[in-house]
């Protein structure tokens, strides 16, 4: 989630405190989106923040010390991808309960950087002492054009990276207290990439618009929508799906960090290929943005009535 | 609380823990001090982080939750003056307990909005849920030529901005249910002001080593010693107290938010009396760098053992 001050929100519990927020701050700046974007120099630093709290976003049933780490790294990560920015670097807030030892701190920043890699080494960081395990990420990056979610034009085509719905599946058997026996299937959840060089080469190749898959496709393709101005009408059979998972539940699956990008109506399947080629990631047409506003989604001609995004806010 | 890979760490629980850290990802960083510094363009990024929990930071019974959020921003910004960086903005993240309303997470944010000034615009952030209300302040900076802990050199003046003791004396209002009636000496508790104007002009005018005063004159003078590889002398009777503080309990007294810098021997009572004038500000010698390690305090003249540092860890 990203606090976007002067950009049209979707829906949500979140999105009516944030509203409150900015109401009441009146700020001035015309930043928000997946990140902050600072003219600097001859480039851009592009930068976000992103806040994991045990209970909220994982549990230490669930995942170790190295993989809660490594998800939080790759959800801060996923917002420089969704804005085509190189990485370079992060800072670490870290809240730790009286009984961590110095063994778990140190596993949960060995899978922060990890993740991260050798492009973008921890800078910095704060520790404190706190109730519940927390892990706050602050990723800097840089781009000389980077993508915000407002740029999506009519006649622009929908386009998503990878296959989605695996990460729900993969939460839903360690809801069920095991880790998914296909180890691709299980690391959607408890190891995933964010998509940076994905990113890169969508923002090198005309991207108009660009959300990381946060929320649920059907969620962020309607942020993508308000930011923009347009409606983006996607076609449900054309989703690529994890195997065993229906396109409508695919739609709903969040943190999959996948992208979805907007591009001009000239990219094709030639284009598509040379992404495949480049990222070894599929790529793959959904829909197309039209006029008028909001989410329109199909399932063979017939409207669907979108599913509701994640929302830590909810109850 | 900043996390220094490479440099000399002081004493304390919080260190040990760093060091534990740092010994597992083997941080080829050069960085660390109160903030990391990157090479952009022409000049330098100044980032750094800065974590603050309630009933660790803060409590909620003491401050209003504009109060909370400026407290917060004035010590990530304490960071950045210490560099002698300038603003360029902040992102927060907010951990919001249930019980939250809306505008108290935007008095939270107003309080943190008007204490980081129109220099630093709030330029995103995060929210989510969690148990007790936490505050995360990354604060970005630009400085030509950072200031560093690690500069001082034998022979130089140790300096500090502003009168000690003052934070402590307002805590210690506030442990016993009240506001301290003089205005001014409240406001060292609940609304501190960051020496950002003095951290520049201090880098300006030669400033070989800059600390933000945040754990106690003592604890901080001891960082600098130890990442500079010098002795700081330091005599108890030369720093400037809050009126019916005794020096070493002014030495002692965390968040002051003050500047402790290391100058050459050319600097003297001219520039102090220039820097007066321009920021308003008392600047006093407190002591020298010399050969040898740590701190040493003299009280008229005999050994004084230094107090101990502000030690969240403590338990």
């Amino acid at each position: 989630m990203r606090v976007s001050p002067n950009l049209a929100l979707g829906p949500g519990r979140e999105f009516d405190r944030l509203r409150a927020i900015y109401q009441r701050l009146k700020t001035p700046s015309g930043l928000g989106d997946d990140c902050a974007v600072i003219p600097f120099g001859k480039t851009n630093l592009v930068v976000s923040i992103d806040l994991s709290v045990e209970g909220v976003h994982f549990r230490t049933d669930w995942l170790d010390y190295k993989a809660i780490g490594a998800r939080a790294a790759a959800g801060a990560l996923s917002d420089l991808a969704a804005e085509g920015a190189e990485p370079l670097g992060l800072l670490v807030s870290l809240g730790l309960p009286p009984s961590a030892t110095d063994d778990i701190a140190a596993d949960v920043m060995e899978g922060i950087s990890r993740k991260a890699g050798i492009a973008a080494p921890v800078l910095g960081g704060d520790l404190s002492r706190s109730e519940k395990y927390l892990v706050d990420i602050c990723v800097l990056g840089r781009a000389a054009r980077p993508v915000r979610r407002s740029g999506a034009r009519v006649g622009d085509g929908v386009w998503v990276t990878g296959r989605l719905g695996g990460a729900a599946l993969a939460l839903r058997e360690l809801q069920a207290g095991r880790r998914a026996a296909d180890p691709f299937l299980a690391s959607r959840y408890d190891d995933p990439e964010p998509r940076l060089a994905a990113g890169r080469w969508l923002a090198a190749h005309g991207a108009t618009a660009m959300i990381d898959i946060s929320d649920g496709l059907a969620a962020d393709a309607a942020h993508v929508a308000a930011a923009s101005g347009v409606a983006l009408e996607i076609e449900l059979e054309q989703v690529p799906c994890w195997e065993g998972v229906e396109p409508l539940a695919a739609a709903a699956s969040g943190e999959e960090f996948e992208l979805l990008a907007t591009l001009p109506a000239s990219f094709g399947s030639d284009a598509a290929r040379d992404f495949r080629l480049t990222t070894a990631l599929d790529l793959t047409q959904i829909g197309t943005c039209a006029v008028g506003e909001g989410l329109r989604l199909t399932l063979g001609g017939r409207p669907v009535p979108p599913p509701p995004g994640y929302d830590h806010f909810a109850s």
